[in-house]
């Protein structure tokens, strides 16, 4: 069996074999081909957005994705939620001594696929291996570029009172489906992985975008916790409006999570006037990743800084920063 | 003892808090306090380079560096031998559970004292928290973004024959230093470890550059091996003429290595024409990361993707790219 060994982290012939067998082979591209330390790139605009997302999820392969998947969805998202066409990606491995090659080559497969369906590019690149036990597999880093040609650019700092509050979906599928994983509990557990670049640009295209963010790590809870304090507002959240499967209720109840701290991947939380709301609602909804979107709640002037929750009962309850002790490794 | 939890990573109260009190702290610039999930820039140009690496080097601290100075200066030589100027960094880090908290921000630090000496901004970044054992305290990725003003781009597909081939100073002191604290070897063992942006801004602003590279992993044999294949021309090299310090001959001598094959950080490859390379030789001089630089060889016709060594006697042997087995984890 091929097997990553130190050496192919050396920088010499092993380290030149991955990169003509695996990484030309599937992501190459005019840019990787020039084979310099970076890629030189023109862009359409000189206004962009710049990014960085690690990957160390556990397992690497789960119900709707994987690792690779994961890490160009990822940074493809945290671009487009800041109102950017992502373009170019660098992919930086850190390889565990004794990674079979032929799972590093689907894994490879899986990027390059994932790519493809973005319009992104992978134009540079590094792999470094460590030693058996001082790692777990793979780990990936991605960082992106994108340009912004929308004249406004979405902010957590923009939030204002009044704006509505949407999701494109049901939330904490993706944490729930590796969770699930990890207890080994059956169900039908499938993460929401997915690129949202196509759906957001549908959007900024068309409504006045005051923020946008894609709840991943941390889930709805940390996101809107965030946005709260950066824009000094108080998030109002309708329970009864929040679309959650009800086995990943079940789920959180059972391992005593609150399903607005599971993780998303293809989820996107958009803050704007409520003038646009409905009209922004219908929008979702004719996409394939907006089916199932909703109006959750809205922004208001007080408390500053606090997300709480409101039942049909009138019941109220704060939704705090999630602290994360349960959820490592996520993704 | 404050150390870092899985906790730390997953996006709630924790990873804020390392955010503000140490990334923003000691990184803190206009683009980091953003606060979103990409930084927005506005680029002087829309001709970039975009770099990227991770640095894993054991150990962390060494004499003349630490990870953290090394992955800035890293990808700041990256972007500079290619012609540009570094402007921006990302910042990925990989911890391991049980990193205590008071060296990650002795890292963070140097990592800030490094980008002020460079004239980089770290505009965005991320945190993962991996168990212990599944790590090593540390990994770190920085991407880079430099603008291009330069009328040509240093590229491996350049060298022609003819051209001859200079370096700043003497090769192999990061591998030999990082290889004789790993040994526990004393002696007069320093890293090179050096941004070399603003010497290699002194050469272009001056010179018609065809190829420049830094020699890091994989050492002086490998960085010259690519660009014979790349530039599909043959590479003589003048034993006498290359600078290794004594004591890193006498270190390879007993660990059984090439110096050609160690890797070093604050080094540079220039390869430009015959006519002007004494000229570049007395204006690398003037620079003090060129005090001992020297012309070591010239580009040939034939053999084609061949490197070799020439001496004083006539002698010859090829240069091959080194496979690495020795050389794990050098940065």
């Amino acid at each position: 069996m091929d097997l990553i060994t130190l050496a192919h982290g050396a920088g010499g012939k092993l380290t030149a074999k991955l990169i003509d067998n695996l990484f030309k082979k599937y992501l190459g591209n005019e840019y990787l081909f020039q084979g310099d330390d970076g890629a030189v790139l023109s862009l359409p605009t000189s206004k962009i957005v710049f990014s960085t997302d690690s990957f160390v999820v556990s397992p690497r392969i789960f119900p709707g994705g994987d690792i690779g998947k994961l890490a160009v969805y990822g940074t493809v998202n945290d671009l487009a939620v800041m109102g950017a066409k992502p373009l170019f990606l660098s992919l930086g491995l850190i390889l565990e001594e004794g990674l079979m090659i032929p799972e590093l080559e689907r894994i490879i497969q899986s990027i390059a696929e994932a790519a493809k369906i973005t319009g992104v590019k992978i134009v540079t690149g590094d792999t470094k291996v460590v030693e058996k036990g001082k790692g777990d597999q793979i780990y990936i880093n991605t960082s992106g570029i994108g340009v912004i040609n929308a004249p406004f650019i979405p902010t957590g700092r923009a939030a204002k009172p009044g704006d509505k509050i949407l999701v494109n979906g049901f939330l904490g599928d993706h944490g729930a489906a590796i969770l699930a994983c990890r207890e080994n509990i059956t169900g039908d557990f499938i993460s929401d992985c997915a690129p949202l670049n196509d759906l957001i640009e549908l959007i900024l295209e068309n409504f006045p975008v005051h923020t946008m963010r894609d709840p991943s790590r941390g889930g709805l809870a940390a996101t809107l916790n965030e946005i709260a304090k950066q824009s000094r507002v108080g998030i109002e959240l309708w329970e009864e409006s929040i679309p959650i499967r009800p086995q990943v209720k079940t789920l959180c109840g059972y391992l005593g999570l609150d399903a607005f701290a599971l993780a998303n991947e293809g989820k996107v939380v958009v803050i704007l006037p409520s003038e646009v709301a409905t009209e922004v609602l219908e929008t979702m909804k004719t996409h394939p990743l907006g089916q199932n979107a909703a109006i959750i709640g809205e922004v208001k002037n007080e408390p500053q800084g606090i997300v709480y929750l409101k039942n049909a009962f009138g019941g109220e309850r704060i939704i705090d920063m999630p602290l994360g002790e349960n959820l490592p490794r996520i993704c």
